[in-house]
């Protein structure tokens, strides 16, 4: 794999393409093919092909499945808000593109990783994001009135479930990414924020 | 599935055994058969088969692994500290059970629990858990420093990434736990305190 | 006094029970004949006989006394509760022998120490912990509606004085304890684990 | 006993001298006639004798006792900051009288209140007080070298149990002052701000 | 200008009076006439002329201006309390000062200073002080309930704005204070305490 | 004024440009014709007449001044990262755009925003800003090694003024701009992203 920078993308070795087990070589490709280019990401876990794997299934099995009440530019905004909490960068300027690309709002991820109480959000989206913050920094105090507010603005309990597991997981990609010094590709940067015909 | 507790065990429905697809089914038994009752995290994840694999698959590449600077034993040592900083009830008192079991210790969960700083464990140790602390609460903060304490006391950098990784992922744990509402097993809270013979 | 531990019970030296004044070596025999072993706390202050007899006769007033809303077990549930918020070692350990002892319930220190607001108690106990709690770590809020809380819950401002005494009286215990490293008693583990015919 | 304000100098009652015990009443004339008023501590714990009676034996125990290496001066610019931090009206505006009518230093008490480490003191009373505030605030990380500084500013460990359990007995105080609402007297603002000639 | 004290009074050089521009002189001479000495933010700042001057701009602006729903000794009570929470030496100990003067109440500041919120003032003093406290300590949270609130009493939406105006001014006091050492001149500890006639 | 975006600018009234002073009409038409509009802060403040002025002569004095260790950009660094440490929309996204302008480094304001330690700036900007943020977040214990260090990195007392000065001056607009609710400029956003021949 070649870094899209010159600056290194981790503090640990990146694996070359060619060394990489095919289901991990196939996944990989595949995103490149789609995004025109290697999230980090992919690159970085790539030397550790269990933990490649479990992460990304886990990724798509929030993330990518069909249904329930989260849209995927919501639960991108979710990842947007709580991995600011979390002070990671690579979460915040890669998932800060996916937020633009799918809510095709060029301003809104900025707004989200700096206050999402300021952000030009919907009150369902206000009452998911409050829920969303609550996992991400004092799940302790999670009670039955956090789900009685989630209701009242018309999530499920799975949406409840669905929220707190994208607060949960990117909590760990947070602290997975800022521990090893993961860096955004330079492409996240500009993502989203300009017409396509622009370009 | 029998919940081996009046109380209710999660928020959310637990499924039946029989209901589960076959691979789910499958490892449930088998923890079962080993443990001699299903430690709940199986029961109350199982509703959602796609993230019970990743969940477990991401556990296993983690805490089963052979190999590298971390004993079993220790791995867990990390899951009490950081879930107690997550005030989690199952992390705690469930890996607080393997760690009396691994280590044949059975003071040390309950001190690793209260404040690992003053636990009856080696200044190794300390080095590890102050790393996978700073993972826990603060990583953005992690830098190149937080590595050479860890060489300094022989560990490498692949053991760095190992002590992150477990940190992060029952950072994600926790939180799921605490959203949904998960108890630990009363099984748990007696194993490993009293020596086998005297059962 | 012979240490019940090969490791240090404080990091002050422990005065020799034929040493003591009469009245602190006859409190030490009297708690030894009870418990059948010497609690390090009282190893720990003799050293300074003033302080050890005010330390008790404040203690007593507050934990033994008959009356008032407050059980014996509820007592222990504060110390537990607030004393694991203040990173304490022997007062979560010594206090939830006793919180098992008194209750008869063998799962509630650990759960009272890890998130109090999970445990199995019942409303009117969750409302004296959080008051207690609110006393521990941020005692300039507390104001009347905190009391007319507490009187909801069927407790009398007598009750709330009790209530932040005990938790202010452990606040200092937790402090001085971690100051000079006082170490709990290898005995107060499994106190109350097991069901007395089983051992 | 008159109260020496309008304004009720604790939410609870307040008994009548003639009331109290012997011992208690005796106690209370004779700081009356020491130092001219009855100040509210007194007059808020006297309700509960035998509560009175081991918190000021304790008290005595730590801030009277001769010996040591701290000043009475000393002792009580302890009880300001670490009371400042707490938030407590009364310890800090009672205690801040006795600062300045030991010190003869008009200035420092406000200084202490606001920020310690700014304040008219010496690099040895600024160790002191860095201790103290950690007894107060993080005691679960206090650890060897800690005291290691206190004795490079030539405190002993006596030094350190004295810092460290008067910082946790006005952490007491503080709380159960802020809890039951004690008010401090009026008298205590102006003491030892103007010299005596000039009253 | 002559420092009132042997203590210097920032890490700064302080300018000769005769040194600076005409304009700024002219504005120390007339506080001095008013006052009976310099205090110290004048002769701090005066080093950087421009900066000076927008200084007081915006301080007059802000202070001394007539009309308003605040009157100017709750502006001061605003700068107190603010302050204190910015652990701030120079502006807790000189518009404490004020405080007293304008509200002809000696022991305001000092509970002002300690815990506002157990300090002797109306409900809608305590209002005005909760929004000016969340502008200081957690601006990113302010909502219309915080506007509500002030509304309910009897402030008007531009008080709002000179509540936080206040805060937010004397915040950038307040860092600029403690960052360049700035020392309270020692006149203003004593001030308003002692009714005139009696000096 | 013609508002930007039909989302409101601030949660007060916005003056109309021909109703205001003459000079504070010519600084926002002066501003309009460099920028091509009018920065809302601009817009916003100018129903305070004298508090616009005040703000703007404090501004340029610490942002537009020639001289110094500091260039504009880096001082455009600094608002960036501690605005993002006081959740301000406003600043965050406002002087992102001109860090990008003036760093012509399109990259760095974003990864200011969410974590200034691993963005790409020299070891002397790290130290600039690890000033910066505990003037922000810490001021009262800022002292003589914190400007030991900046020396280290080559900054003057006079750098460490202005980086005190600069950090606090944004922390006072932080706190007004989230008081007032006050919006950035749409065009802000995407400002200095794309090279200029591309748009």
């Amino acid at each position: 794999m070649t870094q899209n920078s010159p600056k290194p993308i981790s503090r640990f070795p990146v694996p070359k393409l060619e060394e990489l087990p095919e289901d991990v070589r196939a996944r990989i490709l595949a995103v490149q093919e789609k995004a025109g280019f290697v999230p980090n990401v992919f690159a970085v876990l790539a030397r550790r092909p269990d933990e490649f794997r479990a992460f990304f299934a886990y990724h798509d099995a929030l993330m990518v499945k069909e249904g329930g009440g989260l849209s995927k530019g919501e639960r991108e905004m979710i990842v947007v808000a709580t991995s600011a909490a979390n002070d990671c960068h690579y979460c915040v300027i890669a998932h800060g593109a996916l937020v633009r690309v799918y809510e095709k709002q060029p301003l809104l991820a900025d707004q989200l990783a700096t206050n999402y109480r300021k952000a030009d959000i919907t009150p369902r989206q206000r009452a998911m994001l409050d829920f969303a913050m609550k996992v991400a920094l004092r799940s302790g105090e999670i009670d039955e009135t956090d789900y009685a507010r989630l209701r009242e603005h018309g999530f499920s309990d799975e949406d409840g479930w669905d929220i707190a597991s994208i607060a949960a997981f990117f909590g760990m990609s947070n602290r997975i990414a800022n521990a090893v010094g993961m860096r955004p590709n330079d492409e996240f940067y500009l993502m989203g924020r300009v017409p396509r015909e622009r370009r």
